[in-house]
């Protein structure tokens, strides 16, 4: 209790943090208009694009709804209300974080490659383009992508982390985390520029925002142990059931929809051959989802569960989308078939192989976004024949190695950095709630109060 | 369980006929390269086009949520796992049927205006654009279209169908039945150019998509039969109330959002007078469903349940969005409410009828989608007087013949297809789950799992 | 029950009055058709800004949905069926009133600035643009913000208003108090030509859109007195939590979409500098939400109930929307964060003050929707600085003055109307259900149908 009153202290300071800063935006705002435009050669290319642009990313914003219903449907009734805030505030979070130093160190004027060093507080630089798009426009599509990758951390450590450490944890990677790695290759940076094959490619994020996600996921779960019960005293794994299957479909559906803007979105441009790249990634998407979601349903039915099973369905589906997120301008509906029939396979077996390793990932995050970004990312340098890359089936081996470093270093980053923010959080401030909370859950002592009171039904 | 077994090998097998021209094709599509362009006049009106049309087909895919919802909910917690997987999967099946095979019946070079002959795995022609629009963006909001169709089907079979059953009946209707009698209509075959009036007429499907899903799940109900206690031992009916209103009525939001996807964007196109009709579709669309809602309220209080009843409510502004689906580009906003205050009362005494016939549709399919389909397609040949076509009230009885001939061909078609489908089906695999399977609930025998575990509310 | 019948013969008479000129209207549209456009200089533009007005429509639409499950998350499942029919049926109720009359009173030509007096039945107008755009857009968007202004109302209303007496005066609210203060803001009248800094001033309806909603729900809910158990005979309040929190935060986040329609769609158009304009708009919408949310969970935090509260939280991200909405288009991302922060306290601390004057608000729909409507339409005479708006911190306190005349002005006309409306209805109608009723939930009495029948989770 102390505790928290403590860290609530801090969060005032925090605040003050931001409105200090604020208040003198605002006063310079008053120079630097935010909306002096610089035109461009065709105002009616650019009004095509902004509104393509903006769409797209509202549908991304969509997804932080589904993340939040696929993790509460699949985790207790207990903790729902602990899992909702969780997907709300993160988002809230990475807003304001993104807004005052995340989007300047992925985006702005880079420094040797390695971090961007201009655009904070998303101002001077109001006044001028990014990608022939008005800034403002520009700038939320990034956030939205932020968001995701920040929001993806909770599933996998669900059910057992304090509200508190995962506040803390979730701003540290929407402010740093995310954006250097990002910078390294959609912000101009080292990986961008790899004079290998085409440099490093990840058309909408399976490395960016997926595998970032992924990865600082499985360090957390494994810092934070297991869900009390998750392994019996032999050691063997018992499964804990959602309390609502209905919430996980309708989350993802909601992420399938989203996915719409996610991957069409990416090349922020619809007019002349943009109009055919951004269908071409809206079929590749979809069909990418409904193979991962056949293939994880097939492979489950016959040699896992030996039953239609929904859940591994459900992560099949995202396991196909997460793959496709890479390499969806690139390759043809055929590859995206294969690349998602693969990557339903890699969605059940990766959940099979956690558990065996007794991570405890109550959602499927590390199989769904860390395997399924990694298998996405090479298969890029695989199948990649359109739109200018060419992969091992065009004959080329050098995207495929491109796409390796770029893994590699992605890998070290976020473990390094998931380590140390972890690591700290739990040595001065403590990751884990008490068993006694764990047992009675989350909501009544986190947030006094429980998702569905006791006469919900009566 | 072995007969499960025994279908799941088979499943396996059919994955070979996927992935086999999956490999195929990749090899072709390095000949054929899937963004190759022919530009067409304008490259800005066709990226606008091409924008309208991705977004307006991301909505239709979300009214796969939409059915999802408005399904489980009308029906029992113990059945909810089930009916959302049959949701997910004949999405899922649509895209890789209408992949491989139904977009080249439904929109190949016609033999003879009965079916469609090239276009297979949606290449060769895969260079060229199709109704001035980015041929994979066409092919994703056709696609969409078919998973509607199928989709329909489910509710009117549900609580009592195998799920390996519905997966093959599923393929069948994405892959034969829909894109075949499609053809006839918007692939340009005889239905299309019939030359009475100005050819049969179906704006964006009351007839394709929502009569075609209607009568199969009329077949299919009847096939099936009743659910358990349905029908009294003295053949009196009892209502089996849904567990969920909320998700019914989310379902019901969704599908109308969806219907602004499904109906504007039947259009194409959005330049020039084009702007008008997707406005003037848009209205349209919105009025016919408050209007059916509405007249389905009313006439339900007034005369048969005698209080406001919601799941009334709700199939009335179904009903309105069904019956304004063909009409809606040619008749104006006072005839959309006309046609809207009919559709509810279809709606609420077409569902008293069904009862009265014994056949057990729990959640209204065949007066929502079935019979306002008809009476959509119907009023179109007596409303319409916008956009080139001429209907009764504007003195010409043509057109009225016209839709007469198209609903009784299509009819004869799904009644055909239905029967065979259905009965064969029924006779090599079993269409019916066993009684105790149905006592206890789909979930656990056919998925081990249930939607809400018993401690969830604890 | 008699009660209910007589009600039920008046709302037949009533859908005469809508059948009838419907048929008029038809017979009068045949000389007078819908589609003809006068094209515009260019029509290319217009096809795009149709595309934007339109999407942005849908997305405002969706709100309803999030309306819906924010009320009945929030509130007892016994009600649930009553809250979710109230909510479906009021935009049901102002698409027929706003199409009848409420667009004519709203948008015609002005009668000395005070109510429009052309466009009924929204023909004989049909055939020209509006604001660039088909009239029929500009109508579907128009009319999106009408349902929202309804909708409002029932929160604040919940758990113990007959139906009836729901359904009559949310025809009156879009048919008249809505469309008349309206038309002194967006329709040309009084206050927007108010010869004070640019006129008053509200982009997209703090005060037009929620405060009016605010201001009668405030009324209703005084007139109808608290909940049975919401004060104890000592007068002390007491908590009645909602049912299910996933439901109100699945409305929150159908709310935040929505508002991405709501804010940017305002702007009416996407070329040229509009397109730096709705960006800005999305980003400050977005912005003001995560600081809304951001201060209310702290300040709730901190000094009222000492937890991280997810309804407050939620709660502080729709007071952040509501205040932005106004000043979104006049002010930098900077002063959005010190908009929404102030909104996120006042929507704290005005919960808690309605409870100190014992007014029962279900939802908080009075600290949200007027408390920040208000603050909000203040807020752009303080920090406007953007797209030729002057407030206090550019230097000028006449922009200030002319919104308080416009939030003085709309609030007396808000209480003229709801006194006599709801105090009407009282008098002759009844607005409150019985004790017994309102006990055993308006469910079962009203509609004959429980939201989640007994034995759903069996």
């Amino acid at each position: 209790m102390l505790d928290k009153e403590r860290f609530a202290m801090r969060a005032v300071k925090w605040m003050r943090w931001v409105l200090l800063p604020a208040v003198v935006v605002i006063v310079l705002a008053q120079a630097a208009p935010a909306l002096a435009s610089d035109g461009g050669p065709d105002p009616l290319i650019r009004g095509l694009n902004t509104v393509w642009v903006l769409i797209t990313a509202f549908l991304v914003f969509w997804m932080q709804a589904g993340f939040a219903f696929v993790e509460a449907g699949l985790t207790r009734a207990k903790n729902t209300t602990n899992i909702l805030f969780k997907n709300l505030i993160d988002f809230v979070f990475a807003t304001l974080a993104f807004w005052v130093i995340g989007y300047a160190f992925m985006f702005g004027s880079t420094a040797g490659g390695w971090i961007g060093t201009t655009g904070f507080f998303v101002s001077p630089a109001g006044a001028q383009d990014v990608a022939g798009l008005p800034l403002m426009a520009f700038w939320l599509f990034q956030l939205v992508f932020a968001g995701t990758a920040a929001t993806i951390v909770s599933g996998a450590m669900a059910e057992r982390t304090k509200f508190s450490a995962y506040l803390l944890y979730s701003f540290f990677i929407s402010a740093f985390i995310y954006p250097i790695s990002g910078h390294w290759i959609w912000g101009g940076g080292w990986l961008a520029t790899l004079p290998i094959g085409a440099g490093f490619k990840d058309f909408a994020g399976s490395t960016v925002v997926h595998s970032v996600g992924g990865w600082l996921a499985l360090i957390g779960a494994i810092l934070l142990g297991p869900r009390l019960g998750r392994f019996g005293s032999d050691g063997k794994p018992k499964a804990i059931p959602g309390h609502s299957i209905s919430m996980a479909v309708l989350g993802v559906f909601i992420l399938w929809l989203g996915w719409f803007g996610f991957n069409p979105g990416s090349q922020l441009a619809a007019d002349g051959l943009n109009a055919d790249i951004i269908s071409l990634v809206a079929v590749n998407t979809n069909i990418a989802a409904a193979a991962g979601a056949i293939s994880a349903m097939v492979v489950v039915w016959l040699f896992i569960s030996k039953k239609p099973d929904l859940p591994a369905a459900l992560n099949g589906t995202l396991a196909g989308l997460v793959a496709i997120t890479a390499p969806c301008a690139f390759v043809t509906p055929a590859a995206s078939v294969v690349i998602g029939l693969v990557a339903g396979v890699i969605g059940a077996y990766g959940a099979l192989l956690l558990e065996k390793l007794k991570v405890d990932d109550p959602v499927g995050a590390v199989p769904v976004h860390l395997m399924n970004g990694v298998w996405g990312t090479l298969a890029l340098g695989i199948f990649a024949t359109e739109n200018g890359v060419s992969g091992l089936i065009a004959g080329s081996a050098e995207q495929l190695l491109a796409q390796t470093i770029g893994i590699l270093a992605v890998s070290a980053w976020c473990l390094l950095c998931g380590m140390v923010l972890f690591a700290t959080i739990k040595a001065f401030h403590g990751l884990r709630v008490s068993r006694e909370e764990e047992t009675q859950g989350l909501d009544i002592l986190e947030h006094g109060a429980q998702a569905y009171p006791g006469d919900v039904l009566v």
